[in-house]
């Protein structure tokens, strides 16, 4: 049984474009939350952590799909897990939802690499252990 | 022989992170730059020409690949084409090239919709002819 | 007695610069939560009532001064009451605090005009008396 | 005679809010642009300059009167001065012009520290020498 973070936020005026709808870069901004609070509640503060276990996050790719606009003032939840843990890197699977209505997914794929360089380096013992609970059951790389 | 768009900017101060580099989701806005110089160049002034035709073009979808890091102050080209010209659809294939490295990679997929709905409609004759001479010849729709 | 707004804030990482800090713009983003948040707890939510009343509000003049830089995480305190409470203007004065330490100040001046227009319009009566008690003691206008 | 940074931009659509206008916040985007320009155009790029100097600048103080909306796609000119010198601070005052029509003014009070730490400096006298001919003639300061 995996876990999923699941991280409240409102759409704020600055974030809507002249269309009436939250401008489509601001979703990452959105999903880039969702690493911090996933990473606060499976180990603690980001850079706490990052710091401790000497390690940063480059973001390798990013993907949002739009399915239904989100608008000025609208709450909505943020919920997150990992679609992969692999030996340098994770993919994290997430969902923008509105009441019932999911109204955007994406993945975000982070590289691991030594801190203040940029070498791949394996995720450390501490971060994947706590990491896997995140990972979906459907992820081949768990079977 | 399909035409491109090739756009130059510089990274502003804002657009950087405590990484020193520019922030994921400042790509996309970067991108949507892409969406109105390409129409710019083969239609005509972005906005004039979404009331002249009726339409608002929705984003469905967007990803990007982030090959090496943009940092502040530094020049660098958006370069743009179209790699699908659907009936109610276009995808943009948009690349970042500093000097000759192509530091990002990524699509814009747009619905076109009805103007003041969400209606999805046709492209509309002239807007299809226009963007034609930007479709990458190895588009498969294309043959 | 004067009511004051509070509302809880934490720090995203997109909206640090490469100094490790808030980006000066990223404070006025903070602001606009303020007004919203203020209208909210006052009158009722920002859109529905803009819309009821049949107004706009529209930024005249903005003022920040930074004391103390915030920092990607931190949970502050966006603090707003109202300075003033003109004719057709509205003057909101803005505290963000970290702790017990008041790391930015700043003012809003909005002018309120007719709905999807730019003419200067009387703020309404139930606007008005709903504002009155976020009016501090100290403003002159109120004596 | 005293010289004055003039540096053109066109509005991105990323940048507006939805009453179709630049939100407030971004013009702080552009206030930062002309810093990083007037120096450039000054003593150098920026960065380059900082390391040389051994310095950094804080933003102290902001401020901006919008007189008249920025829209989707407008090209302005970005025209800075600074309007105060002084031992271990400087003020830029800031117009943006559309046409000939200034839409919106500012300032941006900036102190210098010494770099990576928070001490106050003094202004080094390479800079000081080549920002003073952007110093405007009625700057109290320089009588």
């Amino acid at each position: 049984m995996s876990r999923e973070l699941v991280h409240r936020e409102r759409v704020r005026y600055a974030e809507c474009d002249p269309q009436g709808v939250v401008f489509n870069s601001r979703y990452l901004e959105y999903f880039d939350i969702a690493l911090t609070e996933l990473w606060r509640e499976a180990i603690g503060p980001y850079e706490t952590v990052m710091e401790e276990l000497g390690i940063d996050l480059l973001v390798a790719e990013a993907t949002v799909r739009y399915h239904s606009p989100l608008r000025f003032d609208e709450v909505f939840e943020i919920r997150a897990a990992l679609s992969r843990l692999g030996t340098t890197s994770t993919t994290t699977a997430i969902e923008l939802v509105r009441g019932d209505e999911i109204v955007a997914v994406g993945e975000l794929r982070h590289v691991f690499v030594t801190r203040g360089g940029a070498s791949k380096t394996e995720i450390p013992d501490r971060a994947r252990a706590a990491l896997a609970s995140y990972l979906r059951a459907d992820d081949p790389a768990r079977n």
